[in-house]
């Protein structure tokens, strides 16, 4: 079979001829129809991750036929028996385990899950990572109900688009932050009350005037300008950190206990958060938002794309047709 | 009657005859016996703390006699219906309204406690704001339990050293760090089990092998230095940051959002903050630490004192025997 696969730092990935996996015991065989992108994958390209080894096939999330049914992969292995945190053996499709972007895989029955039937294979494979990340981040640690001012930064970025659609859902008002107008308008057309440039100085109060300030902050960004989200926020307000895109975090102490706010780091989520997100994605039939699909040939120009921020949605790998 | 006075921006205060107070609707006049300092007051001295006015009277804490009742006073007002945060109009005594650094004062009735039968007026004296901080920190706030490993910072501060009192009798592995090792033994001696000095590169390491890994920080601080307490953490762990005395927090979102940790704002605590620390202090008979006491007309030696981080315990304020 074919599979995209990182034989060395730094460099794109190779489409290569391999071995097709051999389904081990308690494991069943996916015939792969898509993938998608997370920027977990560019990191690892970059040799910023954790045990990177050659070769591996990357790739966190897809879809396929198992059996003959129409399936989604949950990406996790290991979570453990705490539903506050993850077993030290944790790990995730795509690195150290093989991952999606080939035409066939190997997976734990466990981990396999019907597809939405509302959702084609390419809107399926949206889903998992990012999905269960930002449902874990809106509903187990945000705590989010239909009384909550969200504010949503980085909108266009997988996780950011689906707390969206989940905060919008659960009846809450949300905002976004992007660094591009075009973005903000897109997330207003599909329900955000509304939003604001956070490359300009002293944006918290324009966020203020608009919101009549925040009481949930989703962000996967981090970086100096976390404080700005902190000034946005209601007294009592929680915080949900998902990501670090823009590095350490500067955080006034001063604002942090003046408003008795809470800041939660969330990853990934448990194998309930998946559950539990793929039923919310049934009862409300909410449609992952596609930047754009890629043949698994092109890959490396799919990769090009997230590393460039340009993004609205998620980015798809064919791995049906090449 | 007698009262130390703030009257300019950077100036000692001044011992000065004023009016008696003279007590309003629902109010009580309670003869003074002893205040103490928190940091807050040299905060308000160097002008460095919003609202401030000339002239005031200081001190957020004290004991005395009302109606022939030996009391101690809970010094919040307005705090509101909502356990999660202040109301906007909540402030404490000590500026805007006067406070304990005087022979008289009156109180609304609501805010007068009994004092509790084992202290003597100056250890009742060292309990209300630091008390009050550190209960709602340790319990409220951090959810702590007998199976916690709990690090406390720079010990020898009258918030940490209740923290520490507190965990200890909820039957917690209490850790500490200070920038002084004589610090560390005192803490040791009333039933901490180890420390580390924080003025030391990497420290967290040493505090890893000694701990086995830490559940609660609670933590008073902030600055660059909040990330090695990061490092320290367990899996799903709390930490509260009560005071920032370090300035701006620097936080890794990696080793947030990969840890699954919470970082929770604190500060001061509701009537009902203060009424459960009244009863677990009465329960488990707890005694505050005394750094030491100075007569109302030596309050600048004191606050000389409390600037310079020399003080293990609260520093009392005579206002009876001048």
């Amino acid at each position: 079979m074919k599979a995209a696969v990182l034989s060395d730092h730094d460099k794109p990935l190779s489409i290569q001829e391999v071995d097709a996996p051999l389904p081990r015991d308690k494991e069943k065989l996916v015939v792969m129809h898509a993938g998608a992108l997370n920027h977990r994958d560019v990191w690892i390209m970059k040799g910023q991750y954790p045990g990177i080894k050659f070769p591996s096939i990357l790739g966190s999330d897809g879809s396929g036929i198992c059996d003959g049914e129409e399936v989604i992969i949950q990406p996790g292995f290991n979570w453990g028996s705490d539903q506050n945190f993850q077993d030290l053996h944790y790990h995730i499709l795509g690195l150290p385990r093989d991952g999606t972007f080939a035409q066939m895989m190997s997976v734990p029955s466990e981990n396999i899950f019907p597809k939405p039937e509302h959702l084609s294979f390419f809107e399926a494979a949206a889903l998992p990572l990012a999905g269960l990340t930002a449902y874990r981040s809106i509903f187990s640690k945000g705590g989010i109900d239909a009384s909550s001012n969200v504010l949503i930064s980085g909108i266009g970025g997988g996780v950011a688009l689906f707390a969206m659609q989940f905060a919008i859902k659960a009846g809450a008002r949300v905002y976004v932050t992007s660094s591009k107008q075009e973005k903000i308008d897109k997330a207003i057309s599909m329900g955000a009350l509304g939003g604001v440039l956070y490359n300009q100085e002293k944006w918290s109060k324009q966020m203020g005037e608009l919101s009549k300030g925040i009481d949930l902050v989703i962000d996967g960004a981090g970086g100096p300008g976390f404080n700005e989200l902190l000034k946005c926020c209601n007294p009592g307000a929680k915080m949900v950190v998902y990501g670090g895109t823009a590095g350490s975090m500067k955080v006034s102490p001063q604002l942090l206990f003046w408003k008795q706010i809470q800041i939660n780091g969330s990853t990934m989520g448990s194998p309930m958060d998946f559950q539990n997100m793929l039923n919310f994605i049934n009862l409300h039939q909410i449609v992952p938002v596609i930047d754009s699909v890629y043949k698994l040939t092109n890959i490396n120009k799919a990769i090009e794309r997230m590393a460039s921020g340009q993004q609205f949605g998620k980015i798809l790998i064919n791995c049906s047709n090449l």
